[in-house]
């Protein structure tokens, strides 16, 4: 590790003159989502290195050599890490959300944060129909069933229900929100919503709460950011409102439930099923979703596939590109 | 067993005058199919009994009164089931296709067969973009890992691909192929198909064979019938022709892909994954399927849902009461 490092520096040293970029993320991050080589910025870890702490620890002078960083959510961007790094000037995260970035201590230090825009609302929509569809029709269980049966093809559990015709409530109509909506629509799904405002050009029907959206509706998908305001917006009444039949879908972030209560609900069947890709405490996940069928599972992929880490790498690049080159950045957040 | 047939002899001989039906399936089907009564016919079995050939041996002078039966696929009706029942004059197949009936030997005798129609068109189509989600985006195969390795939330396997914009290939374009590239239009996938003929209100390309289909593809989802036509409609030939990234996908009938040569092009990589929801020899599932994480597996689902037993056990009851009222039949396919 020390002698990849010195190589780090020695490397960095023949770019002495170029702003420095360090990728802030777990060590596959670095080569998925390494932007090429440029003019105009130098990427300080373009393979895997020791995380920024470690990396500043053992190279100290170089806490101030660092003007920008690239980071994914799993590795949050707290006040404590922009103090790390006096020079910072622009945060590239790798995602739609920036919940993990302290945005209030960047606008102090006028750092600059740019996020995924709308690049990945498609990959979100889709993951957000194929959990629906999974716990409506029970894919992911019949396929564990079937694997654990072992050469018999049959059916021995609940029968699912028909995704045609069901109403589906989505809680933000964001890009990704309004994508899910063009996709269940051709599933002949029955769509509404809630959302900060309502959207003059669209002629769904518009619940000004959530909790109004979950007692017209058998399905809440989240497609909405995680803020002061929309932290637990599915809470126990939300839920008791979807009733019995519901099924909750989020692929926005884990906050959005108050997970410990759609766990109850769950257990005591006060709704039919969740498909979850987001959870509160990630990394980790209640161990207690494990023994529910009724609960389809993702470990925030909605966004990994080859495709899409192409695409952000391009965007990241692009942003690194027109921000050292003093243009307008391509998706600013701040 | 001896009482129970008891019963049911003295409870049809109160409804001597009126054509008996007999429910031939599984145990489960008896209670999910059961047409309401009615006063043109009298099901003999509604609830869970011997099957026909046991029934028949145990009371012989009941096959020459049985004047209909219902049917599901599991359950075949062939000519030695037909030679059974002397009196048979129609056949209701709960289901949309009608291969497990021997319809030469019904012709001969002039019994008549209806199916579900289009009844399940939606429910299948749902079922083909699921699958087509679950192996494109690995939804299974996540959830499965992520139960595995329980409580931490994290991806350890190679990236999936994005739906949105791949280009699908459609095998027999009836209704439920219409119903699946409605769905996929909204995902921006580009359609085309291969149908015995050109639809002509149809802008998507045909192709008048599987394999021009194949080699313009990246995904082939099988919705067309089992016939001397399409057995084996997807051979080697065809699945090198879709290539190294295709994914296949078979809500129509296990035969209509050679299932050998799928596990080989699977196993060896010649194709990326497959979503099937059929098998060549039901209910048995080859065991070297259930290794591959790149498969989801189904067991003969795509019609399960409670909302189709209600739908398909409507249907049934009708043709049964438009047959012995001497109305034309709903679903009549001879």
């Amino acid at each position: 590790m020390a002698n990849q490092n010195n190589n780090i520096i020695e490397q960095s040293s023949k770019n002495n003159n170029l702003p420095k970029v360090f990728l802030h993320g777990p060590p596959q991050f670095s080569i998925l989502l390494q932007p090429n080589p440029s003019q105009n910025f130098h990427i300080l870890n373009p393979s895997s290195l020791p995380p920024l702490h470690e990396f500043i620890s053992l190279n100290p002078d170089h806490a101030s050599s660092i003007s920008a960083i690239v980071c994914t959510t799993l590795y949050p961007v707290n006040a404590d890490v922009i103090r790390l790094l006096p020079s910072l000037r622009l945060i590239c995260a790798a995602s739609a959300g920036t919940n993990h970035i302290d945005l209030s201590e960047c606008r102090r230090r006028g750092i600059k944060v740019t996020s995924a825009g709308n690049l990945f609302s498609e990959e979100v929509a889709d993951m957000a129909v194929a959990l629906l569809i999974d716990v409506s029709r029970k894919i992911s269980t019949a396929n564990r069933f079937l694997r654990r049966q072992l050469q018999i093809a049959s059916w021995d559990f609940p029968l699912g229900s028909k995704l045609t015709g069901k109403k589906i409530g989505i809680v933000g109509m964001g890009r990704i929100g309004l994508e899910v909506a063009k996709r269940l629509e051709a599933f002949n799904c029955m769509i509404s919503y809630n959302s900060r405002n309502k959207k003059p050009l669209l002629s769904y029907p518009f619940y000004s709460t959530v909790i109004e959206l979950a007692t017209s509706t058998n399905v809440l998908i989240l497609c909405c950011e995680l803020n002061d305001q929309t932290r637990h917006i599915v809470n126990k009444e939300v839920m008791l409102a979807l009733g019995k039949g519901g099924i909750i879908v989020n692929v926005g972030r884990g906050a959005l439930i108050d997970e410990k209560e759609l766990l109850r609900c769950l257990i005591e069947g006060e709704i039919e099923g969740a498909g979850l890709d987001v959870f509160e405490n990630e990394p980790y996940v209640p161990k207690e979703f494990f023994s529910l069928d009724k609960v389809v599972l993702s470990p925030h992929a909605a966004v990994l596939t080859s495709d899409s880490f192409m695409s952000i790498c391009q965007l990241v690049e692009q942003n690194l590109e027109a921000f050292f080159s003093n243009k307008p950045l391509i998706t600013p957040v701040i």
